[in-house]
């Protein structure tokens, strides 16, 4: 089960500059930055109820954020639905006919297990499943 | 006050093979569907915790959707922001430096009020202000 949007990724070319602005946009500043190595990305998070805003600037040209703002410009880059079951969901949704991008769930930001579903099965949007890690 | 992820806009080319699609991603089905003549769109609805995703298919070649169809493909349209009183909001966010795209709220899909922010302001993403009409 997808049981909510968890967060809305957006590439941005100034992760400072977008602070500012999405500061003003939504009234309330981010409340956390983080490092994510494994994806080239420095994100910062914004919190409206139970939904995340998270802000994606590329850390180095091999990034697929950078990689996205060349081709696409800035803009709206993914959306996270939170479940409860990764691998399950992953296997279900084989089942449905989508293609994962990674077999196996990654560790992505916010301590969440997570694996990306191929935008061309998608209707060209990059959907992203995230577990959180209970350890 | 941007008090929650009302919804996230996709546009698609086909809504019969895309209510398929996003049922089998979903994992539950579209509840309503509504047509927008002044917007030239008919949209189905899903329901995702506290947000919908909303499918959108152009009903005539002048309609946004078509043209953002012909330029980007399909893919996230928009996001929508519940506001408590668009009016109010609109004049904050002017002060902040905003382009409204409409200076009068207009009415939108699913009983709601909305006003669209200038994606160029808003790094690239289409911003929906949207408060339930109540009468």
């Amino acid at each position: 089960m997808l049981t909510n949007v968890e967060h809305i990724g957006i590439a941005v070319r100034d992760l400072a500059a977008s602070n500012e602005l999405f500061t003003k946009l939504l009234n309330v500043g981010p409340y956390k930055s983080e490092a994510v190595e494994s994806e080239g990305v420095t994100t910062s998070f914004f919190k409206v109820s139970q939904t995340k805003i998270e802000l994606l600037e590329a850390t180095n040209p091999d990034s697929p954020i950078a990689k996205f703002l060349d081709k696409k410009g800035e803009g709206i880059h993914h959306i996270a639905f939170e479940v409860d079951d990764i691998r399950a969901e992953m296997e279900r949704l084989k089942g449905e006919g989508f293609t994962v991008l990674n077999e196996i769930p990654k560790r992505g930001a916010d301590n969440k297990l997570v694996c990306f579903l191929h935008p061309k099965g998608t209707n060209g949007v990059l959907v992203e499943l995230c577990q959180e890690i209970r350890e």
